[in-house]
């Protein structure tokens, strides 16, 4: 049994991780942090970590980047981990979090789906793989039509680890259109279609001669990240100090 | 039976024709027309039309936009039809061709392929119904990476076609990196794929609100442009003059 | 503005309809029927038709298939038209419907998706062109783990509407391992895949010589069946009697 | 500079070989081996081993499985490795051919494709870490209307590596029409889909909760099983004693 205090648990993602808590036997939130402490819990909602005097084995953190060295604090006070399912850090608070994963186990990355994370796994080794063969590599990626950014960050995290397999010499390229010559070599086109409410496809293409590869990612909801904040608590408690990713937990 | 006269038949795309009429009873080649006469045609071949006295039902043009008037000429003196595949015809050509229309038939259209023209006439029928639902319309084509041009024609015709089918009062978008603002309704996203071999892939996403249709055509091979010329033939042969396009071979 | 008269308010398809007319402004639920009046209705709900005297222009009924000839009495007796959402009536009960809409507007569908219901169009035109330049037909629907019934109703509804228009000549096939010969022309394949929580995606394939043609339907909720309804809901409104379906609405 | 002794030249996929060893300076043929012997090839044709005196590096063998002792003494005799692209080897031919790994390097494989080889590797990976993770696995594979069995061989061999990665605890569904129950979890569902010219497709699905990953080879030609004995070639050229297949050549 995995025992999690929620920072943000009343947040739209606090609530899909109780929700997703509630059906596995394995884990059990034992207290919940948010300056909105009047949702429906079934567990004590503290404002801050001060004043939470509850036992856990892991923090997963839903919440905003901010008051990041009570948390820190609170969990190196405590021995226990944390699973940062926040972005947006300062540099300054980027420092304290590598400082404080040398006396407690800290799980951070781009993208909290084991989906996304196993297929940046496995692009890599095709990348690997099929690059020297003459492949070339293209990801197009699907969003709603609310999304502001293009590409989607996860298309480029998905980019730049295929270009760290290939000894970073791949230029990214996001629009063809006033070009008027053949692809170079060493281009990783990259496409954004927005439309409708589609949650997030990415798909990543290898085209070679007379074959195609390609392996693609789809969600349905954003529970996705709070499945895989659920598995990176499971797998951090009781590992020692450092800093990890969600590869660790794929394995 | 349908006897054709094949101009450009010694040409990449004329062999592919002369092959496909091989296996087809219906239809003959009972001459050619190239300058290079030193193919191993199994009927006679000739430099130019002039030369040429064989009957006929249909001409089917797969060579280079130059010497139209006497292609022309040759067909009105025969009352006979023509199948355009050529491109790239001058102004003063274009004008020679509608003059010649009301005295024979004549079939010319971007794409050759059935494929291409039946999936043209959905997505425009898809467009009038889905636009007004507030389903947002996007194009994703993949090619070959020797492509010099993107995006590709067919994906350019296809756009135009659901354009005309809303009043074309949408705009084309083509790279959304720079943007950092959400989708307008009246976008329709174009995307070009380059890579490996691909001899040419088109998609048309309706992405509405929790559904999603896709609407694509792979080509893999460009024989599918000598078939279809060949069902324009067999089409062509008997129809009163006038200007037809692929949309009327596929009823 | 189009009334309505929400029967099954208080189930699962109900509150969905619910927070849809919520966040339209030409239509409005007026009053609920549900046995269950202990929901956070913002409309007046009652238990039966006999107690509702609220006026309205259309009915749309998400409810199980009981009492049916209480809500056309109603209907009639007003003059309003009826959305039939819910499926498993009796011999007996269509019988009362089909008479009913000698008086007043019914509409009634396999499937209430906009989506469904234009690709169902879509194939029937494909399948006319395409079977007889030789494509062959395919159908692959995808569901969740949970579902029991393979293939789906939906597909056999298109493969339905594909045989009709092909003059009900092709028979469908579930399993080619024990054949062992070469497909036969008439024959329309259809594949069930299983997994995950996949709400449904449906696609015909329309396989010919060097190229493919693929229509396809993906759902990311039910909603969309709840959305089609409203759309019929608003369609229906002033119709004269007789009985309707999804396609009189995609026009 | 590897040099190939190429049997079964004059086949089908023999040809082929020729024709991309041609565009490739890293290889070249020195000799075949064929009975038909009128080929215009531009190297020397022999009808039988014991007819050639040629130095070479590497066999290649795209013939059928017919005096494979002749083969196996020649290049026992050479101290060469070949590349078996032949199948329907006979029990005893299997034999002599593993006595001779251990003086000659052999290298064979089910699906000679440097894609289909890389993505056995990658759904194994992928399997190991989705099945515990509650994904359900699942494959379509797509060929030509000529094929007479089902699945695919390829399919098969896919699914066997996928169970393999599980402990063999799989079993395998190609037909749930009839099942009426939902999904086991232990259950690989494998779908053949038929059709026109389509060269081969496979789609491995890992369908969870929420999310699904999909993992695709698409064959434009069967020049891809050429490209593949030629890397095959290469990667053997110099290497020790013992059995090799593709998995060793990707790395």
């Amino acid at each position: 049994m995995t025992n999690i205090i929620l920072r943000g648990c009343n947040g739209k993602m606090g609530r899909v991780v109780t929700q997703l808590v509630n059906e596995d036997e394995n884990v059990a939130i034992v207290a919940g942090i948010d300056l909105s402490t009047d949702g429906q819990n079934t567990y004590p909602v503290f404002q801050s970590f001060s004043q939470c005097n509850i036992k856990a084995d892991v923090i997963i953190d839903f919440s905003s980047p901010v008051n990041v060295r009570d948390m820190l604090d609170f969990a190196i006070d405590r021995g226990i981990g944390i699973v940062l399912c926040t972005t947006g850090f300062t540099k300054k608070d980027l420092e304290l979090i590598e400082e404080a994963s040398r006396l407690i186990s800290i799980l951070r990355s781009a993208n909290m789906s084991m989906g996304i994370n196993l297929i940046t796994k496995l692009v890599k080794e095709a990348a690997r793989v099929l690059a020297v063969s003459g492949f070339d590599i293209e990801i197009v990626e699907k969003h709603h039509n609310k999304k502001v950014d293009a590409p989607s960050g996860t298309a480029l995290a998905l980019a730049d680890a295929i270009n760290d397999a290939l000894n970073n010499s791949y230029e990214y390229v996001y629009d063809r259109t006033d070009i008027r010559a053949p692809r170079q070599k060493k281009e990783i086109g990259i496409s954004a279609v927005r439309g409708g409410t589609i949650v997030g496809e990415h798909e990543i293409i290898f085209a070679g001669s007379d074959e195609v590869i390609e392996i693609k990612h789809t969600a349905y909801s954003k529970a996705i990240f709070a499945k895989g904040a659920i598995q990176a608590a499971k797998f951090l408690h009781g590992k020692p100090a450092g800093m990890y990713t969600m590869n660790d937990v794929i394995g």
